[in-house]
């Protein structure tokens, strides 16, 4: 009997799946669209991917494979989006992952009935599940700001993004200082007439590569090989960075209020060098849009032809009531990051922004998922699963900003372990 | 009376002119095209620009300018070609140069007659001076390697790229390692389907920044602040650049067997990471073309859309007899890296490859040149003046790899050191 269902077939679905099978479980997992890859997948016919053409995955190779089915070598240390979807493809053929997906189909609800869910289909048709892993994936409803006034240029949110063919010779402003308004710039700015970065709070720019060698091998080396503490590692990593990257500040970019390792940083080797060449500039935050004009809040203002919004993304489920779980004020507070601990079938993969490489954490996720579903491990008591929550509460409100954004973060090291410890002893732990 | 020709109104010859104006004497300076800036100028109509669309100038703005006008500071790190022509036509405009110039007008023939030169335009119109300074740049003829079969596919030499526009989509192969060759491999690879970078004997890469200082930057603060000597200054910077580039061969580009100061290195910021993003790779030389493909001395071959040869560029004076001068066998052999010994008239003005800024260096040949038909200065007699070339190819060969290349490599800080005191002294010395 299929007990488990897995909604949506990108790279979390998948591995999940895998690792159900990996344990003698049988899944079905339903995908909007007609193939597997999820957010990988370039202009992916399910509408949820923000792919855009030059997209490179920032996890480097020896750290992004799955642990038994590794990436060839004579690939890049950055694969770009079609060579990690080949991969994905390759692994997901493997194991017989696609016979277990219906394509084209949407689940249109999920509705706990007892301590089963009730799986409503855009077919009409309806199935019951003891479990449901919620992996359609949280980078796919944009975000956008609400700046006063209005700007007459064309205006789009990054996951509409997919190349700067629109743009040639247009001004440009990207809003935002996340990975993606970065890449994004840097990929536009080239063919653009000229780009700004608009950036309320400013980023660490963290270089891609340190001394030749992509800067996750560099923290791997020290944590992993060297084993040496993860707050040791970040003070060694932010005296390296400060060495490739020195004074951000010499290109306009402000220093951040806060500590290198308090928000997630921005990886970029090709930023401030587009700003020293003279094709990007920063400006602070939007103040007002005015027509063709756009004012920022230090006084100045500049004429743009479009506006790119790289403001991230809203956490949706729109198959789930917000009696159910509401993203807004649930989404960080998921026992072990996965379980809701009122309805303990709803498990979510995938709903993490790691310090570290998100695809392995994921299989990871996966395997915990397979031993729960599998009965080789048991869930704790809800009580213990709300002190767990609190409990990395405390520690992410200590280590990040406490903006909604980092209600996802983790720290890659620890959760692994963590989830090793629950598997090994059978029962999961706080 | 005007008793000096110049030829041609790019960079050096504007500088040249400035000079001489300064030093109360009049010039006449002819030029091919319809506007001052030379290289510098996109298209430029006298069909002498090797520039492409995103050429930037490698020296970084504040070793860049003018000793009697500086460049807006609130221009980039690294200019532009349109900006650096910006400046360059302010600062002939400034200094009334453009009245000085006679556009439109080639040079076909410069003859000795005695002690004085029968210069001849395209218009049948001769005219007499005491000396005609050489500025007609020395990057405009394509040199062509001679590569064994046929290519099907298009292919030109660099100095007739513009813009990756044609390569959309094609398999490009660019061949060379000099600083053209990367630009181009890096402007193309985003947008090509693939670019190979083959090159025959490699070349360090220095990074344009190192800990977010421009890198022409460092070598002047210990050079000309600590007032360290070259040496020491190689050495210190030569460990600096492996700490910002790490081991280029782990980008499959191999270490040159030279020293890394016995060639001109090659500067760029984006190559190695384009390769680490799997844009470029890198070959060996070339072993034969063979229709659609290219086969590599490493015994591997592929298919290719387009070649890109950036195999530099052969010295041409076509209006001076090889009898006069010799580019082949001379273009080393001139005093001071500008008078032909044996036509002491015939002055040279940028024929050189600094290690260090070329636009500040012309500047000094200027004065020099000024102080020269001014009479505040002297040459020495033919003896002393061949003992100087001696002399000064005896160092090249000490210092570079003794390629015909390195004929016009000079140390900027030893070459404006001897030009300075040549002036002082007012009479040029060994």
């Amino acid at each position: 009997m299929t007990d488990t269902c897995i909604i949506g077939a990108g790279s979390s679905g998948v591995t999940v799946a895998k690792s159900l099978k990996d344990a003698g479980q049988t899944a079905d997992i339903f995908e909007k669209g007609s193939q597997i890859g999820g957010m990988w997948r370039y202009e992916n016919d399910n509408g949820q991917s923000s792919c855009y053409a030059s997209l490179h995955i920032d996890t480097s190779r020896p750290n992004l494979g799955y642990s038994d089915f590794p990436i060839d070598p004579s690939l890049p240390d950055f694969l770009s989006h079609a060579q990690f979807l080949g991969h994905l493809e390759a692994y997901a053929d493997h194991f017989g992952i696609p016979e277990m997906v219906r394509f084209n189909t949407a689940v249109t609800s999920v509705e706990p009935e007892g301590d089963r869910y009730r799986v409503t289909l855009d077919t009409g048709e309806s199935r019951d599940y003891a479990r449901v892993v919620i992996a359609n994936g949280h980078l796919s409803d944009p975000r956008m700001p609400d700046f006063p006034g209005q700007f007459d240029g064309t205006a789009i949110h990054s996951h509409h993004y997919r190349s700067a063919d629109p743009y040639i010779g247009k001004r440009v402003l990207v809003v935002g200082i996340g990975n993606s308004a970065v890449d994004i710039a840097v990929d536009l700015c080239r063919r653009a007439e000229h780009v700004t970065l608009s950036t309320r709070r400013s980023a660490w720019v963290m270089p891609k590569y340190l001394m030749g060698v992509p800067i996750d091998q560099w923290s791997g080396f020290l944590g992993r090989k060297l084993r040496l503490p993860t707050p040791a590692v970040r003070r060694i990593m932010a005296q390296l960075i400060k060495l490739g990257v020195g004074d951000q500040r010499r290109f306009g970019l402000p220093r951040p209020e806060h500590p290198m390792w308090r928000e997630h940083a921005t990886l970029s080797q090709e930023l401030l060098p587009n700003i020293g060449h003279g094709y990007i500039d920063v400006k602070p935050n939007v103040k007002r849009l005015d027509g063709t004009r756009v004012a920022f809040v230090d006084g100045t203002d500049a004429p743009y032809d479009a506006i790119i919004y790289a403001t991230g993304y809203n956490l949706t489920f729109p198959f789930l009531d917000r009696g159910v779980f509401d993203p807004d004020l649930q989404a960080g507070e998921l026992y072990r990051r996965m379980v809701v601990p009122a309805h303990p079938g709803l498990i979510h993969a995938g709903l993490v922004q790691p310090v570290g490489p998100t695809i392995p954490l994921v299989e990871t996720q996966g395997k915990w998922i397979a031993a729960l579903a599998s009965g080789r491990m048991t869930l704790p008591p809800r009580a213990e699963m709300d002190r767990e929550i609190t409990a990395h509460r405390d520690y992410q409100r200590r280590t990040y900003l406490d903006a909604p954004r980092y209600a996802l973060e983790v720290d890659y090291k620890t959760y692994t372990r963590q989830m090793l410890a629950d598997m090994k002893a059978g029962q999961a732990g706080t």
